[in-house]
């Protein structure tokens, strides 16, 4: 029996802080067809993403199987689910028998409001930084892209998720078959903009 | 009336290699939303991709808009879709056009096969730059994060894709804007294994 990585899609999901990592762990499965990546939405039909793209996910809050790795992406819909207790019940449930809890983005106010954050550092998207930290609870860290906190890893915006979700494979198959994942998908970036172009 | 950009996805497309680029032209709709961002598949229908995503595309072939984008993603899918004569004879009727004719990874596979690529220069996924060199009819470059040979922009791997959208943004609507995308989205990546651990 292998291992399974739930990435939690919900309408207004940002569309890369899921697919960047769910690149990176359905690669990782590779001579390890055993585990498998599921997307797991709150109730079964199209998922609608923050910028347009439908996605069909592989199941439901209420068909999920128990998880080793549970990731929450970030998007607008953050603000609607932090305030729908079906949501956060679900995730009160789940993160417990996971190995590994983490978010990217904006999904660290979900699972600061599930309480599943409370009293450890985490991180988030750069322009919810001071948000985050005036809701309390927790130590809301800026500038890393992503932070480890026992077993708890929130990424930065985007696609700092990419960085977090390697790092967590790393964790799990070794760094060996991390480096290899990181190179198949080319992740090695030279940004035109990052510097003067 | 905006500018259309289309990324054509299909069974069996690498997910990064649309969805990276999908958040960098749709994030940079941000002060430019007569402009859009559709998915296009050669028919209607579910397209599953290469690691099992599901997506549904936002029109196909037979009533997919002019383009002053285009952008073809790679994947396994490649394989098949470049023996396709009604894939290929699309591509040959929308490119000529675009503004900007872009690939990502094996997308450039199938730019070559409908003849789009010849005696250009282009760049594909590391892993495929001898079997696209052994076919003739292009100058494979490697090593690089994107190439631009005239108004075709091939990128490496993946990941790459990411970079290359940035470019062409920059291009399109001004290097500043360019820079806002690769800031909201937070691409500044530290790969935990660039470098030793």
């Amino acid at each position: 029996m292998g291992r399974t990585t739930g990435i939690v899609i919900f309408d207004e999901v940002e569309e890369l802080d899921f697919a960047g990592p769910w690149e990176v762990f359905t690669a990782a499965r590779h001579g390890h067809e055993a585990d498998r990546v599921l997307t797991i939405a709150p109730t079964q039909g199209v998922i609608r993403c923050a910028k347009g793209l439908r996605v069909l996910p592989d199941c439901c809050f209420d068909d999920a199987p128990p998880l080793d790795v549970l990731l929450v992406p970030g998007g607008e819909g953050t603000r609607r689910e932090a305030g729908n207790p079906a949501f956060l019940d679900w995730l009160r449930e789940a993160a417990p028998r996971c190995t590994w809890v983490t978010s990217v983005c904006t999904g660290s106010l979900l699972l600061h409001a599930a309480g599943i954050a409370k009293g450890r550092r985490i991180t988030t998207h750069w322009s919810f930084v001071e948000a985050l930290r005036n809701l309390g609870d927790a130590t809301v860290l800026e500038n890393r892209r992503y932070v480890r906190d026992g077993n708890l890893v929130t990424a930065a915006g985007v696609s700092a998720g990419i960085d977090m979700a390697l790092w967590v494979v790393g964790q799990i198959y070794g760094v060996d078959h991390a480096r290899l994942v990181q190179k198949w998908i080319e992740y090695d970036p030279a940004p035109p903009y990052a510097a003067d172009v």
